[in-house]
C-alpha cells in the first residue's frame, strides 16, 4: 500500500509561509562559486543544507569534500528495500549578482513583491532545489515516513561546469545507487505548461588551426605563389556542409537514433515557426536540414557550429599581409546515440582529407559531453507527468533540450539512472540576470508536484 | 651636342668625400614623418634640403607646404626646351629608430666601418636621394650645365603613405612638368645585379562583413536552425578560387595585359625556384596558377588574398556561441592595365551574388591603388639601362615588383609620364629595421650611373 499524498499537500499548504521564510534564509548567503573571495560562503551554505536535512531527519547528512567546493550529502531510506529510491540533484551555488549591475534591491537580500521573490539563485537552483526538501519534509512531518526512499546530492559548484562532480560520482556510485533521478533546475514554456526534458545534446568542441608560412609575409613579395592560410582554411571549412544544409563529414549522422512518428508529433507540440525565429534570434530566414522542422533542428538533430574564426590582421584599415596561420573553433551538438569522442574523429579525419599539401592542418580536441537520451515512454516519466497532472494542475510535454548538461549524461550514462528533468522555473524568471525571481505561487505548486511524485513513483 | 660625363664623373669621384660628409649632415637630422613630436625636425631636414639646392644653383627653390610635411622643389632648366626634362622624386622622411630596438650606435649618429654608413634613412630614401643632387652637382660644377633640364621633387610623407601628395601633383601639374619621372627608392638583386623596376601591381582592398542573429546566440538553443555567419562567410570565400587557383569572380582578368614571350624571358631571368621560395617563407610547398612560374605569380600576375578573418569567439578554450557576425579583409593586387575600381565592382558584385538569403552580407571598399606598367622598351628605360652599364659597370634586368608605390602610379597615370625607377639600394640595408646601413661605394656608383644616365637622356 502507498503512502497517500493527501496529508503531505496539506501539511505543505499549511507551512507555506515558514517554508517561504525558510527559503529566504538560504537566498542570503552569497553562495558564489566562481570567486575564490566567496568560498566561506559556499562552505556556509552547504553547511546550512546540512543541518537542514539532520532537522528533517535525514541519515548519514555529511558535507563532503572534493577538490573544489563541497557535495552535500543526506538520505532517508525508511521506505525499505522494497520500494524505489529517487536521488535528487540540485546545486546551492550561484553566479554573481552585484546592485551595479542593475538590481532593484541587493541581491542577497531577498524581497518579496507582487507575489514573488527576489534575490539571486531564487529560480537557479535554490528555490527549485529547496522544492524537494519541502516535498519530503511534508511526509515525514505529516504522516512520519515517505512512500520512497530519498537520497539527495546537492552541489556547489554546477555554475562552474562541474568540474569534480564526475570524479565524486565515481567514487561514490555504491552510497549513490538509486532508482531514478530526478532534477528542477530547467524552464517550463508558460506557468500553465509544464515541460520534462527527456533530452539533451552533446557535445564535441575542437580547434583547427592551417599554416602556411613561418611568420606573416608582405602580399606584395608573395601574393600569388603562396596558400593564404586563411584561404586554405575558408576552402576546407567551406565543405563542412553539403548544398541541403546536411553535414559532409562521412559517418557523422550513422549513431543517430531516428526520431519516431511518435516523438516527432511530441515535438510538434512546441515547435517553432520561422516567424518565431526571426522575432527570437533577429535572423533574414531560418536555415537548416529542411527535412525537420525548426524545433527538431534545434533539439533533435546533430549540428556543427563555427563558434570563433580568426587570421591575419582584424583592426582597423588595411593591412597588406598573408597570415602566417588562421584557426576556428568548431563544435557540434550531439544527440543520441552520437559518440562525442568518435565524432571527433570523423571530423579531424574528415578535416585532415581535405587539407591540402600546400599548408599544415592541425585539429584538436578541446572538450567533450555526451548526449543524455532518455526514453519518455519509461515508467518513472510517465510518472512525473501524472504528477504534474495532479500536482500542478496541467499537462506537461515531453521537450528535447538543446543544449548540453554534462551532469545529466553522468547520471544516465555513467550511474544508468532514468534522468527526470522537471523544470519548475520559467525563462522570464532572469536567471543569470539581474533581478532573479521566483513566483511563490510555483514554489508551492512545484512542492505539492514533487510530493505527488514521490506518491507516484511508489505505486509503480 | 650632348655634354659628356666625363668630366662630371671625375669630379664626383674627386669630391667623393665631401658628398659621404654631406650625406652624414644629412643622416643626423630625425626626420620622422610619422611621429608629431619630430615635426620640427622634419621641417630642419626640408630647410636643409632646399638651403642644399640653392646652393647648387638652383632656381625656384622652396619648401612647399601640404596639408602634412612640405614638399621641397628646386629646378635647373638651363639645358634649354629642346632638351629633355628629368623630373626626379625621393623622400626625405624615415621611419623610427631607437637604439632598443637593437642599433650598435645611435641611429641619427652616422658612423662609417668596412665601407658602409650605419644610419636611420641611410639607404631608404636618403643615400638614395642625395645621389640625384650629386649628380647634378657634378655637371653644373665641372661644366657649368647638365645635359638636361632637372626638376626635385622630394616629399616628407613617404613612410606615412604619401596622404597629400596625390592633391599635390594635380595642383602643381605645370611646375612639375618633365618627360621623365626617376625614383631612386629600390633595390637591386645584388651589387653586381642591378635592376630596374618597371611594373608595380596595384591594389584593391575590401573588408566583407556577414550578419546573422542581432547578438551572439547559444547554440545549444538556436543551433541547426540560423545559417551561422562565419560558416556563411567560409562558405562564400571557399569560392573566390577555382580548383586550379585561378581566380573565380567573373571579369577579374579581363584587362589583363598578356605576357610576351620576350616578357617572360625578362622575367625568368629572376625566376625563384619552389625551393628557393620554400627556404624564404617556410611555406611546404608552392601554390599558384600553374601555367605561371612563381616570378609571374607574384609580380606579373593578379592576386586575392584574405588578409584577415574574424569572427565570434577567439580567445582561450570553448565557447559555445552562433557568432551574430562574421568579417573577412581581403586584397587584391592588380597588374596593368586592371582597374581598381572596376575589380572592386567584379568582387562586390561576385560577393553578392554567392550571398544566400540567410545573411545579410555587406562589401565595403577600404582603399585602391593603381598598378603601373612601363614598357621597358620605351627610349628612356633603355638609355637607363645603358647608364647601369656604363656607370655602374654591370647590366640590369627589368623587373616587376609585386608590391604596390601608389606614387609611381600617380607618375605614371596621372602625369601621364615614363617611371624610371632606379634602384641603388640592396634589400640587405636593412631598411626598417635596426643597423640601416648604405655602402659607400654603391652610393659613389650610384652618382656616376645617375651623371651617365642624364647624358644617355640627352641623346635620345
Amino acid at each position: 500500500m502507498t503512502l497517500s499524498s493527501d496529508a503531505a499537500r496539506r501539511y505543505a499548504r499549511d507551512q507555506a509561509p515558514r517554508f517561504q521564510q525558510e527559503l529566504f534564509e538560504m537566498l542570503r548567503i552569497p553562495s558564489l562559486s566562481g570567486d575564490p573571495a566567496y568560498a566561506g560562503e559556499v562552505r556556509r551554505m552547504a553547511e546550512w543544507l546540512a543541518a537542514h536535512l539532520r532537522e528533517l531527519g535525514l541519515d548519514k547528512v555529511q558535507v563532503m569534500p572534493t577538490a573544489g567546493h563541497p557535495v552535500v550529502y543526506g538520505e532517508w531510506l525508511g521506505a525499505g528495500p522494497t520500494k524505489p529510491t529517487v536521488l535528487v540533484y540540485g546545486h546551492y551555488d550561484v553566479v554573481p549578482a552585484a546592485l551595479e549591475d542593475g538590481w532593484e534591491t541587493p541581491p542577497f537580500e531577498p524581497v518579496e513583491k507582487d507575489g514573488r521573490v527576489y534575490a539571486r539563485g531564487a529560480t537557479d537552483d535554490k528555490g527549485q532545489l529547496f522544492i524537494h526538501l519541502k516535498a519530503l519534509e511534508a511526509y515525514l512531518k505529516s504522516a512520519g515516513a515517505a512512500p520512497v526512499n530519498v537520497k539527495f546530492l546537492l552541489e556547489g559548484e554546477e555554475e562552474v561546469s562541474s568540474p569534480n562532480l564526475r570524479p565524486f560520482l565515481e567514487a561514490h556510485l555504491d552510497l549513490l545507487r538509486a532508482d531514478v533521478c530526478v532534477i528542477s533546475d530547467s524552464s517550463m514554456r508558460t506557468s500553465e505548461e509544464p515541460a520534462i526534458t527527456h533530452s539533451l545534446r552533446g557535445m564535441t568542441y575542437l580547434e583547427v588551426e592551417v599554416r602556411g608560412p613561418s611568420d606573416d609575409l608582405h602580399s606584395g613579395f608573395y601574393g600569388g605563389a603562396v596558400h593564404n592560410p586563411a584561404l586554405a582554411l575558408v576552402e576546407l571549412l567551406g565543405k563542412l556542409y553539403n548544398p541541403d544544409n546536411t553535414i559532409a563529414v562521412p559517418g557523422f549522422y550513422d549513431d543517430v537514433v531516428p526520431l519516431r512518428a511518435d516523438e516527432r508529433a511530441m515535438i510538434a507540440k512546441t515547435d517553432l515557426t520561422d516567424e518565431q525565429l526571426r522575432q527570437a534570434t533577429g535572423v533574414a530566414a531560418a536555415w537548416g536540414d529542411a527535412r525537420y522542422t525548426i524545433r527538431e533542428r534545434v533539439s533533435a538533430r546533430p549540428t556543427l557550429d563555427i563558434n570563433g574564426l580568426w587570421s591575419g590582421w582584424t583592426g582597423p584599415g588595411p593591412k597588406t599581409i598573408i597570415p602566417s596561420k588562421a584557426s576556428a573553433k568548431l563544435s557540434s551538438r550531439l544527440v543520441g546515440n552520437q559518440n562525442p569522442h568518435k565524432v571527433f574523429e570523423q571530423l579531424k579525419a574528415y578535416i585532415e582529407t581535405l587539407a591540402p599539401p600546400t599548408v599544415q592542418v592541425t585539429v584538436r580536441l578541446l572538450n567533450t559531453g555526451e548526449p543524455a537520451l532518455i526514453p519518455y515512454d519509461l515508467p518513472e516519466m510517465q510518472a512525473a507527468a501524472r504528477a504534474y497532472e495532479r500536482g500542478w494542475g496541467a499537462t506537461p510535454v515531453f521537450t528535447r533540450g538543446g543544449g548540453s548538461i554534462p551532469v545529466v549524461a553522468d547520471f544516465a550514462n555513467l550511474m544508468k539512472l532514468p534522468v527526470v528533468m522537471m523544470g519548475y522555473g520559467l525563462d522570464d524568471d532572469g536567471l543569470h540576470a539581474a533581478n532573479e525571481s521566483y513566483s511563490l505561487a510555483m514554489f508551492q505548486r512545484g512542492i505539492e508536484t514533487a510530493i505527488v511524485y514521490l506518491e507516484e513513483l511508489a505505486s509503480l
